[in-house]
């Protein structure tokens, strides 16, 4: 026996080789040129490493842990090739080829999603399930099992591609589907925010293949893929946190400790450093470890990802996911490096704070971040402060208080000048995080009527949540599970497709119809996506903005109070100036801009000029 | 009949004179060198106007009111003396003395209040009435009726006067008693808001002289004295406004139009012009008309006065009522003229905001003002952020929750690197205008000292409200007049004198004990005025903050829950350092800081550390 170990030893030995390799491959003529390759293979760093092809290798980084070994390259001006790594230890010897490969036409100044676009978001698990052969697959551990509002539902990219029709009809222009990459978690992992491999599509969404043609198929309808992207932690089955490349590659206590979740503490300067380095370095739940993005070894690797899932899967975009819990200094650079590589390519980062200055402080070339000499980079932030004004029930307060009613909202506008770039908000009113709107109003369709319409023509990028415009209810009281129900009709055999109009209820049709007309009539407004903003001061629970620009009008009105109201136009008059009337864009009614404005009780007029 | 009434006439002409002349007097060798004096008097602008002393007349400005002609004369390296004006038509003239005084050594560099103040606030009709004489005087038409809580009381400086001591040994050191210039209007003129004398005290508070006095016995007790000025509106009964200099010496619509109060509209860049220009320049009430900041001869007229109290009245500082209102540029200039006369001289704005970065956009120098390229020049403002978090209830939160309980408090100062000065805020719990703190907290003695050692512990300058000390108490519900109670013991007649501790309750001795002891130990408490902060998330409803300098260290412990709390004290270390003890400044108690640290529900300790 003892032969056969030292045997079978002796074998794993000599027959070392490279078990995982990341980035997989590169691209040539890139701005990010130095490409730091980790191999991963038993004691691979005990190899001398060589390449072929007369690449230049700039650094090898080794850590205490043998199995790692960091090689770092030059890709610079070096053309398509394929060429090989040797390594070799004493008179052994092992090969590993690596591929620097030609880019799509242009991909440097790759368009990106902007206030001309408007986003719909698909709890990926959720929305349709497109191919039911991936439901489970062997290599991952949890199992469909659509009964458990927290297990997996058998969502997939295959039921995104076969309903992108439904929502290019529907009015978006751009998808966020929540994470698509591996997450091998026991439970819960359908949420895919704890991933255990962030080069490989989880197989039960799909494969790397059906990623990239989900974004060809999105490129073909005119329709743009942003990725949910995770800087902050992975989850405790990623691979590498059963042998970690080194001890400081996540936050240790050692071990686990959760964050404080209070994140004023990275610019409180009252702040106590085991506040601010517990809210940064602590864990978000104890499932999902944090990365340290201050090593720079994490950095590269998080950097290199990102750069190659765009690269690779033709992205148009970015959401990061709790972009404020990440070291500060490093995920600015992470998100410089991307913006570097790609200049036109938006990110947008989830900052959930409930104070305009906060959230300022966050986006790139903030002057309220330049107040600590801290640039984020980050080119979007999320209008949460809208989202809380619809969310804490605006729209059920009657009666305009000095603070309260359509106030809520109004008011949310005061702070703009404090955002370096307000067109490059997110304006939502929920999204897979929080209540769902329709269930805060109970189904009322005229408070989704008024929240709609407002995030649909503020400034901004709108974002909406699948389901919503269907009528779609969750209470996140009741659980995550329930905000994140499946779509009526992404499952064979369910009994209500409400995909297909000729399939939906009469309520889901209203809900439907409405925000259908709504986003298509935004889709070409260029006075929307880009115009100014002149709002007036809520009166009797009425808010009345203009967006304009040299050549378009449009009036909004949100009648929040119950009865209808009546008023005079003359009080509008710098917006209104020589137009005439204005038509209704839901109903098609002209109306006279001289006679006063009728608006029914809790409803919305949205009125081009002419 | 007819002959006599031409003569009558005539008579007014020929004896034409001048019946009012401000600035009445001015000072050698200051920086606002060029007075421009306004006279008054019937048809006055019609005279050519000379003066004696080889004084240079700069300039003569007119306007359409014929009664006024506004003379500038520089007074720039003339010595003390009076000289006289001759004004002329045709063959009548008479002249009018004018006077350059000398002024107090070191006037310009006089000291002002600062973070090592406490300010007692005064609500100077209702604190003690030192001198029934004034109570009635013939110049002015409301007579004092106590028993109507809109009316006037007869408080009069006087009865500052007598209770200084008392004041002092409370432990205050600077006093803002509010406005004590005339307000003759018919009624509810006590708050003296509406001002129709900006050169004279109100007859009813006492004279000018008095006014001098109150200084100088402040100072005598190293006092100061802080006034209320009021550079938005006058009272409709004014004397200008029966015959204004110019139309546009006061905004109007023509004549009244109320503002709207959203005075965010004054950065809001999406406002509308009519909104923002109506909060700025509408009225505040239909008996205020507001004055035109705009207009330079308004402005200088604003800044001349506002010098020369500072100069006469020999003041440490100024309160400005509602200085958001004012035309923001023009305020910017009146503040800095008066900073650029008085370098050292502090200047605390109304700036009745509940968001941090609107309060910080006008504090002097502020990186949110530069956003819009405005600096308001002033150097303080008023923390009502943190005023909210106590007015609303904080402490009646028993249990900890994301947002809620003691959490509200520690949140206000998340936000203070947004402040260019944080040491130049005024902390408050309540003012004038709010309800008092024993009627929200109802009389709870706990609750009470849980916010009178939060204000003064924090960064900033407390400011404290005449009676709360004794436990008064106030509803804004039930009228202005209800948080602005006589102060028991100002009355000869009085049953309860509470400025005496022997006739004090048991009640008011405790609050009357506590608030003493707390204030006078921060007297000299260096490390409280000026020394940095280090907070602690809250943790079980308990608050923990340190003030620190290189000399001196205090922890204070606010617990916001009604259970005893026991907690290790290694969470703090770093700034425990070496320290081995505290002593409890309230119970002179010492504790070992090595063992827990025990205190009850709903209690403080103000730990100095050694």
């Amino acid at each position: 026996m003892k032969k056969i170990i030292f045997f079978l030893l002796l074998t794993t030995y000599s027959f070392a080789q490279v078990d995982r390799m990341e980035p997989p491959f590169w691209w040539s003529d890139m701005n990010y040129s130095d490409v730091q390759i980790m191999f991963y293979g038993k004691n691979i760093a005990q190899n001398e490493i060589s390449v072929s092809n007369g690449i230049v290798i700039k650094g090898i980084q080794k850590t205490e842990n043998p199995n790692y070994v960091f090689v770092t390259i030059d890709t610079k001006n070096i053309p398509t090739q394929d060429f090989v790594f040797t390594f070799k230890n004493k008179n052994k010897s092992f090969t590993q080829q690596y591929s620097i490969k030609s880019r799509r036409e242009n991909s440097r100044n790759r368009k990106s999603f902007d206030s001309s676009d408007l986003i719909y978001l698909i709890m990926s698990d959720r929305f349709a399930n497109g191919n039911t052969n991936n439901d489970n697959t062997k290599e991952t551990i949890e199992k469909v099992n659509r009964s458990n509002k927290d297990g997996r539902h058998g969502g997939d990219i295959e039921g995104i591609i076969k309903n992108l029709d439904y929502i290019k009809e529907l009015g978006a222009t751009a998808i966020w589907p929540t994470p698509l990459c591996e997450d091998n978690d026991e439970r819960g992992s359908y949420h895919t925010y704890g991933q255990s491999d962030v080069y490989k599509i989880d197989s039960r969404f799909g494969t790397n293949e059906d990623y990239l043609r989900l974004s060809a198929e999105l490129h073909k309808r005119g329709m743009k893929n942003i990725m949910d992207y995770v800087t902050n932690h992975w989850g405790y089955n990623h691979w590498m946190m059963k042998d970690l490349p080194t001890y400081e590659w996540i936050h240790q206590f050692p071990g686990y400790a959760q964050t404080n979740y209070r994140m004023a503490s990275q610019f409180d300067v009252n702040a106590s450093k085991k506040d601010s380095n517990l809210c940064m370095d602590g864990w978000f739940v104890k499932s999902m470890p944090d990365l340290n993005q201050s090593n720079p070894l994490v950095l590269n690797y998080l950097t290199q990802n990102a750069i190659w899932w765009i690269e690779y899967a033709d992205l148009d975009g970015f959401r990061v996911d709790t972009y404020s819990y990440n070291d500060k200094t490093a995920i600015a650079k992470w998100t410089k490096s991307i913006t570097d590589e790609y200049p036109n390519f938006n990110i947008v980062g989830e900052v959930w704070m409930y104070d305009q200055a906060q959230m300022a402080y966050w986006q790139k070339d903030s002057k309220i971040g330049a107040i600590q000499s801290y640039n984020s980079n980050l080119p979007s932030v999320m209008d949460f402060t809208l989202q809380e004004a619809i969310h804490n029930g605006a729209f059920n307060e009657d009666k305009q208080e000095w603070r309260n009613g359509i106030v809520k909202v109004y008011e949310n506008f005061n702070n703009d000048f404090l955002y370096p770039n307000i067109n490059n908000l997110l304006v939502f009113f929920e999204n897979h995080d929080t209540n769902r709107i329709n269930h805060i109003y109970n189904n009322d369709f005229k408070k989704y009527q008024m929240a709609l319409t407002l995030i649909a023509t503020v400034r901004g990028i709108p974002q909406v949540y699948y389901g919503s415009e269907i009528g779609m209810a969750g209470d996140k009281g009741l659980g995550d599970g329930d905000i994140r129900r499946d779509f009526p009709g992404g499952w064979t055999g369910d009994k209500n497709n409400a995909f297909l109009k000729s399939e939906r209820t009469a309520e889901q049709e209203k809900f439907h119809a409405f925000t259908s007309k709504l986003f298509n009539w935004r889709k070409n407004k260029t006075v929307i996506h880009t115009g100014k903003t002149t709002h007036y001061i809520p009166e009797n629970n009425v808010y009345v903005y203009f967006r304009y620009n040299e050549k378009e009008s449009v009036m909004v009105i949100v009648n929040n109070n119950p009865e209808k109201q009546v008023f005079k136009t003359n009080r509008f008059s710098e917006n209104i100036k020589n137009f005439k009337t204005g038509i209704d864009v839901l109903t098609s009614v002209t109306m006279d801009l001289k006679n006063d404005i009728s608006i029914d009780g809790k409803s919305v007029l949205i009125l081009e000029l002419k």
